[in-house]
């Protein structure tokens, strides 16, 4: 099953609210579709946001296409509207913007240019990867590795079966690395328990669900080895948007001299931004939080705080690793040189 | 309404499951019951477990004594099994060897040292939470306060309707201090959003609900000035065994120079232990973290690690606070000196 794909009209995407006890293939024929599928998560996952961003591009071109002409100012408003369904994720703007710049061309050079999207995708997150496997084979010591997650950076995340972050787990223990994976379970909306535990089991590497406080007092007992995470945007000098409870994870690695690690496709860089306190953090909304899995637990009342993101600070992460290079600080933890 | 009491012949509880959606209260005629409600968490909080244990060795007495004779050997096996139901909680076991002192007086006596138990509760968590007020004032400069909590020390974590922590928040709020609270969800059995935020609602305080591993993010943008929490025990060196997620927000903590106040009685002070590494740690039912509120969100097959407690050392708290000392530390941070 592919996360995301294109079959010649529609969008058809795994709906990942519903995993994963329910595996539904939705076919996104419309705009307002593909960014309603988006805003509610069902669409998710930075890599994939620039696939779904381009092909929500080549399926504007082919509806705004009439009598062999295509209507280019309906088509840059489309991918306006898609291209800011979410702020934080860089990668939407950038696959809508690839798309884009071959519209003058028509809505066949459009699709073709968002396939391109497509398949570079699984290539690029393999090779980035690959890479992070390489760098955590030398910076940890201990074999098999004890690696914990946050979220879902796995195929999931992107437009195939392979991830960046979990794809580096998936090379690891192809490379029989891996002794198991402690997934946090990520709340509000549980990306960790639904999404990465099914990837997990689907591919029989063993993992342990945590509630997302517990890891720090995993770290503490010695059963972490290296923390591999995702991300949402990257600024120029290496600060991290991701899911929120990042900080909070690189904060408690960094205190216990635990690697940590950021797996992403270069489209997540966004040499624009300086720096991560540029970075637009999504606030959602409170019923999230005041819910979990549609069951209110708090009062109907509460407000709430829900911050989708949070940003890490260059200095507390060991690497960020892109298809293209390692983004290594200069003061690795001292366990790890 | 008051989480527990006694009405001459059973146990009265406020059943903490339920809430906020149901208030029940619990009548417990036996100490199957007693413990059954206290395994599944309808009674918790380190100090009403301690009054939970007192008022259970006074059941057992009335209930093993016919003819005028009280079965000593039989209450003393009931009072095992209470103080035994959860292993982490010293209070527990401190309540019914309160109650247990006077065994040898009969029923009547022991019914009366539970009631001393009982009526001291809430004295004492006054008299904890005051002074925890006063320090909270002399730390932290700016006012009003944006104070964080986690997990349920309030009047649900005590026999009365005070509370610990959350008692510190109430007094502060009584002084005019407390601009609003920040509530950790605290999973997987939410106790902060279902408990906290009832208890706070109910006082008319300001708070705002939050995902656990998103308190790190909120004090990295200045939104939290204090953060207070409860204890489950207290090793003699001042390490703080609470509930799970406590030792990352102290780590966090520490990080960002925001003073962290333990607050409990002094029955949570296990001077037999040297320090934290000798607390055993509850570990629960991994359903706890596959489920929210009763809902699956995981694979059903899913493992999972879920200690009901981490361990905070010392060095890391700024100070803990009971009715008769501040355990201070030596090196407080450098902002709030």
């Amino acid at each position: 099953m592919q996360t995301l794909h294109w079959d010649g009209s529609v969008i058809k995407a795994i709906d990942q609210c519903l995993l994963p006890h329910q595996e539904v293939v939705l076919s996104l024929d419309d705009v307002d579709g593909l960014i309603a599928a988006i805003q509610r998560l069902a669409i998710r996952g930075a890599p994939a946001l620039g696939v779904a961003g381009a092909l929500g591009v080549a399926l504007s071109a082919r509806l705004r296409t009439g009598d062999g002409r295509l209507d280019e100012e309906a088509v840059r408003a489309d991918a306006e509207r898609i291209a800011s369904a979410r702020p934080t994720a860089v990668n939407l703007r950038w696959g809508v913007t690839r798309a884009l710049s071959v519209l003058s061309e028509g809505a066949a050079a459009v699709e073709a240019e968002a396939l391109r999207v497509l398949e570079e995708d699984e290539r690029v997150n393999h090779d980035a990867s690959s890479r992070a496997a390489d760098l955590i084979i030398d910076l940890c010591p201990s074999r098999p590795l004890r690696v914990l997650t946050h979220c879902n950076a796995g195929g999931l995340a992107t437009a195939g079966k392979w991830g960046t972050a979990l794809g580096a787990v998936f090379e690891l223990a192809a490379r029989g690395a891996v002794e198991s994976v402690v997934v946090d379970e990520t709340r509000p909306l549980l990306q960790g328990a639904r999404l990465t535990a099914w990837e997990l089991g689907r591919a029989g590497i063993p993992y342990r669900l945590c509630v997302d406080s517990a890891a720090a007092s995993l770290m503490k007992r010695g059963l972490v080895d290296c923390v591999i995470v995702g991300a949402d945007r990257i600024a120029a000098n290496g600060d991290v948007a991701n899911k929120i409870g990042t900080y909070s994870l690189a904060v408690n690695a960094a205190h216990h001299r635990i690697p940590m690690i950021v797996v992403a496709p270069e489209s997540t860089v966004d040499e624009e931004l300086a720096d991560g306190d540029l970075i637009v953090i999504e606030e959602r909304a409170a019923d999230e939080v005041r819910s979990a899995h549609g069951v209110l637990v708090a009062p109907a009342d509460a407000e709430a705080f829900n911050p989708a993101f949070d940003v890490t600070p260059a200095e507390l992460l060991t690497a960020v690793v892109t298809e293209r290079r390692v983004m290594a600080r200069a003061a690795l933890p001292a366990r790890v040189r």
